[in-house]
């Protein structure tokens, strides 16, 4: 089994985030000045690794190995939310530049092949997992056309201030992976308060979301009789209820839902509210809970209207994100390695939050390895995980990713 | 029986919406320059009508009888809301006007007394019932200082503005009334529904009103579990549906309340809310329902807190407002005069809304007397009574009258 370099790791995660760094975090949005400062300082990694290294028309660093195949491609993003952490991200590309080197400086691994990644826009400065559907060959021309950052800028414009725009876009080559592997960090507190170094990622939850809005009639909140009002907040107020009754009895053990928008109007004590809304969104690994969630919804909602007092309409209010299975094999995989590093300390969990496999298992499998996040929090210049739990993180994910491509080989 | 004169009444009606007029609305704030021009306009009518009228140190329009008491004070207010209707207030102090008028005319009623009185301010453009308090002696020097408009002028340079300060300002005469009557249009649709012309008001509601602060957790609405919430919404929306679930069993025919009012922060479909607030605010003639409201939301509140989730704290949200209680003896005249006039098309009711006898009570006996409101709409350009109810309410309110002040003298 190959030894991962904690020092190097390590000392590599703290460069990069000084490229961008503000406080404890990191400011390195897609396509900004420190990001592709960042994405240069990666290929150069890359290439003092020994891999062939190019940063593409969006701006994807990939380093190639020139080992025969089968190869095993390992990343993350290298760009941050715009006041992110140093870790979210970058901690999985860094895994796979340190995987590629302990690999090549075991003999017993040497021969073993991993290319190396970080995608582009992960975060959604301008279109989420820019990179990443690039690569997959399913990125929307309209929607890259119509994609524009939170000031307004263009995204293609973007992409020219980068000087990206002449430059070549690269594609996944048919034939060359075995599958795709990333760690993140978990950007909840599940594996802290659990006590656990390893989460092995069984999938990425579906999202749905629905909108409610409640057409009522505004009136005077003293001379209009209950009798005769059409209360448009007293109907959100019954929906929201019900639904927190009647989810759990549906729900798994980890699905989630939230409705975390709620607006009466006009919004004061005197007046009867005419008109209100809400937000229901849901997440699960099970696309059949999201399906029952989705009816026991509408039927509440369908239920209200039955009274004839105040309306209720709802619609998708986002496109469904389906849920994204982690390959079954590949999940084995890092958890014997993971029962290897610390017995009983790990476990199977999904993902709650997006991450680039939601694209690429289309076309290659995926697994994801999470190691604990410090307070469970993400996205904010707060984000940390113990320094030791990223090097276990690492030292699992080589040992799977040599256990993979030498059962390949051998099989 | 005194006989009111419909064309006349609705002639005075019809002149007074025409200083502040606006489309078929009013715009006649309480002070404002057509505000003033009313009460001038009102006190020369009052004249007319052979009373002794003066406009006191805030406005108030007083006409004063030179006949032996007993009197009766008749009235209501002319300012209006910002953008009012043209019968709100204006209609009872024409009502006054005309009873005043019709009882001289007529030789049996003729040695009857009726003061008329247009009070200020009553809609609070600066502070509500400011002219009956002032008249009434219940004007806290220091809430007249404090007291501004809207737009953040002070009611005391209002006054100076209308060149009222050195005027002297009215109080009431000891020993001089028997009592006070005001009629209103209903300001609600109760009377439309029910398909009858009068109402007689039993007393005018009292008002208490209660803030929750809902104090959760903000976190991810992916990766936080739902064991792990502190959702301050999800605590909202069980008390506002409880609220609304428990109240019915202790409401009365005509009690009502309101959640009218509901903040979820930070407000977005993706993060479990950390903050929200709900303003709940209920209404009776009874105030031992008004009691037990209280101690209901609070023991919803409470259980909730039981739970060591979010945790929702609870005050009074304004001075609460007791019911005042018409008086007796008036309301079976008012009674009587209805329903000699219009045969069961008349019922008691409560006074859902506020009005100038809330003050009044305290010192003289009041009564009231309801015309329905076309639609229920009120406090809007839209507001309006049919004609022939017009002249119904003033003829009823005119026998009322002349009962109650011949029951006195022979009594």
């Amino acid at each position: 089994m190959p030894k991962i370099n904690a020092e190097r790791l390590l000392a590599d995660l703290d460069h990069l985030r000084t490229i961008g760094g503000v406080e404890t975090g990191v400011i390195r949005t897609a396509l900004s000045e420190k990001d592709m400062e960042a994405r240069r300082w990666l290929k150069k990694r890359f290439e003092e690794a020994g891999l062939e290294a190019t940063i593409d028309g969006v701006g994807n660093v990939l380093g190639k190995t020139s080992k025969p195949g089968p190869v095993l491609l390992i990343g993350s993003h290298s760009d941050t939310q715009p006041r992110g952490g140093w870790l979210d991200g970058a901690l999985g590309v860094v895994y796979g530049l340190e995987i590629a080197r302990a690999l090549s400086e075991d003999p017993e691994t040497a021969n073993l092949a991993v290319d190396v990644v970080s995608w582009q826009d992960e975060e959604g400065s301008f279109l989420g997992c820019l990179g990443s559907r690039s690569w997959c060959g399913v990125l929307d021309p309209e929607a890259e056309k119509a994609a524009t950052g939170r000031d307004g800028t263009k995204l293609t414009d973007a992409i020219a201030a980068a000087g990206l725009t002449d430059v070549p876009r690269l594609t996944m080559e048919e034939n060359r992976y075995l599958g795709y592997l990333e760690a993140h960090i978990e950007q909840g507190a599940y594996l802290e308060e659990a006590q656990q170094h390893v989460g092995v990622v069984t999938a990425i939850v579906g999202i749905r979301a629905m909108r409610f809005k409640f057409h009522g009639e505004q009136n005077h909140a003293g001379t209009t009789t209950m009798a005769r009002r059409k209360d448009a907040a007293t109907a959100l107020y019954e929906l929201a209820y019900r639904v927190n009754q009647e989810f759990p009895a549906v729900a798994g053990e980890r699905t989630v839902w939230t409705m975390g928008r709620a607006v009466v109007q006009p919004g004061a004590a005197s007046i009867v509210p005419g008109y209100a809304e809400l937000d229901l969104q849901f997440r699960d690994q099970d696309e059949s809970i999201l399906d029952r969630f989705e009816e026991i919804a509408a039927a509440i909602a369908d239920d209200i209207n039955s009274r004839g007092k105040a309306r209720v309409e709802y619609t998708r209010s986002r496109l469904p994100v389906r849920p994204s299975m982690m390959d079954d094999g590949f999940q084995k995989h890092i958890a014997a390695a993971a029962e290897a590093t610390v017995p009983g300390k790990w476990q199977s969990m999904p993902s709650a939050a997006g991450h680039d496999p939601m694209v690429i298992t289309a076309k290659l499998p995926c697994a994801m390895l999470f190691i604990p996040s410090i307070g469970g929090i993400s996205h904010d210049f707060a984000e940390d995980s113990d320094r030791g739990d990223i090097a276990i993180g690492c030292q699992v994910l080589a040992d799977a990713a040599s256990s993979i491509l030498q059962e390949r080989r051998n099989g």
